[in-house]
C-alpha cells in the first residue's frame, strides 16, 4: 500500500512539506541513514511488522520528519532495493569503462561487489522480500537487476569469444557468481577475523579459476 | 515468544491433546505439509505477520489441529529450518558414504542439493529469517549449519591432500558453493525454460572446474 491513509500521518506530511529544504548532500545523507534503519527494521521484525515510527525512533527522529524524505512503508522498502541495485549498477559501469581484459573486469566487479556487500551494504535490502512491493516498484526492480545480470553475462560472453574463458553457459555461470557473493551476509561475522580483501581474493580467486582455459 | 498465551488456544490444545493419536507416517506427513503452508505464509508476509490462523487456514485444517503438531508459532519457524538441514544433512551422509573420490562426491553433493532446493524445498526455510527464532532453537539450527559446512569443507581439503584440487581456502570455497545453491531460489523461474537438471550440471561444471588442477 502506498496510498496515505491516517490523518495523523497527513499532518505530519503536511508539517514536514512546509520545513524549510535543506541542502541536496544533507538530504541524501539523511535519507540513506533512515535506508540503513529501515533494512535494520525489515530484517529483524520483518517488513510487516516493523513500524515508520521504530525506524524514525531507532534515529532519534520524529515520524513526521521521516515523511519528509520517504512517503510510506512500502516507498522505503523500494528505496532500500534500489539504493543496493544503483551502487552494483554504478560499480558495473565503472568495470565495463576500463581499458582491461573480461577476466580483470570480471576480477575487479567480484572484489568491488563483496566490498559494498560487507563494507557499505551489510544491513541493507539483499535479503529483503520482494512480495512487498507494489507491482510498479517491483517491475523497476526487477527489471534493474536484469540489467545488471546482463552486464555480468556479456563480460563472461566477452571472454569466452576472446578464448580467455572455456565455453559455457553465461546464465548459469553470473548466477554462480552473483549467488556466492550476496550470501556472504548471511555467514559473514562481523566480530570475527575473515576481512572483506580476503573474501574477496580467495572468492575472485576461484571463481576466475573456473573460467579460465 | 514460545510461551502460549492465549486462552483460546490453550483450550484448542486441550481438545487436540485428547484426540486419538494418528499413525506415524501419516503424522510425519501432516507435518511437512504444515511446514510447507508455514514457510510459504512466512515468505509472503513476513513471520510476524503471518498466523497460525492464515497457515492453518491454508490447508483448510482447524488452528487447534495445527497446534497437535506444533506448539507455537516460532516452534513451526523451527521446524521449517530444521526440515531443510536434516534433508540437506542426510544427503551429505550419503555421499559422504559413497567409495568414490571427493570430485565425484562433491559433484553429486551440488547435484543433490540443487534437487533438493529446487525440486522439494522450494518455499521451505532458506530464505526465512534466523533472528525470529528463540535463543535455544538459533543455537540448534546454527550448530546443524555448521556441521554441515564442516562436512563440505572436509570433502574439499580430501580432495586437496589427494592432489586432485588446487591449494585453496576451503572455508570459503565451501562458502562459495553453498552460496552459489542457495541463490537460486531468488532468481528460478518455475515456469521458465530451465530444469533443475540443467542448473544441477552447470552449477557442478563451474564450481568443480574452479576446483580442478
Amino acid at each position: 500500500m502506498t496510498t496515505p491513509s491516517s490523518g495523523h500521518r497527513s499532518t505530519a506530511r503536511r508539517r514536514a512539506r512546509a520545513r524549510k529544504p535543506r541542502n541536496d548532500a544533507a538530504t541524501a545523507a539523511t535519507r540513506v541513514d533512515i535506508l540503513k534503519s529501515a533494512a535494520k527494521a525489515f530484517r529483524r521484525l520483518g517488513y510487516h511488522g516493523a513500524t515508520v515510527q521504530q525506524i524514525a525512533a531507532a534515529l532519534r527522529m520524529k515520524k513526521g520528519n521521516l515523511y519528509y524524505y520517504f512517503k510510506s512503508k512500502e516507498d522505503l522498502l523500494f528505496a532500500c532495493h534500489q539504493y543496493s541495485l544503483d551502487r552494483l549498477t554504478q560499480l558495473l559501469a565503472d568495470v565495463e569503462a576500463e581499458p582491461v581484459s573480461p577476466e580483470t573486469k570480471l576480477r575487479r566487479l567480484i572484489h568491488g561487489a563483496v566490498h559494498l556487500i560487507l563494507d557499505e551494504l551489510h544491513g541493507t535490502a539483499l535479503f529483503l522480500d520482494l512480495e512487498a512491493l507494489s507491482a510498479t516498484h517491483l517491475r523497476a526492480i526487477i527489471a534493474q537487476r536484469d540489467l545488471f545480470d546482463k552486464g555480468v553475462r556479456a563480460l563472461l560472453d566477452e571472454g569466452t569469444r576472446r578464448g580467455d574463458f572455456t565455453e559455457g553457459n553465461a546464465k548459469f555461470r553470473s548466477f554462480v557468481i552473483l549467488g556466492a557473493v550476496n550470501w556472504i551476509p548471511r555467514w559473514f561475522n562481523p566480530g570475527g577475523t575473515s576481512t572483506s580483501d580476503e573474501i574477496a581474493q580467495q572468492f575472485a580467486d576461484y571463481l576466475l579459476d573456473g573460467l579460465r582455459r
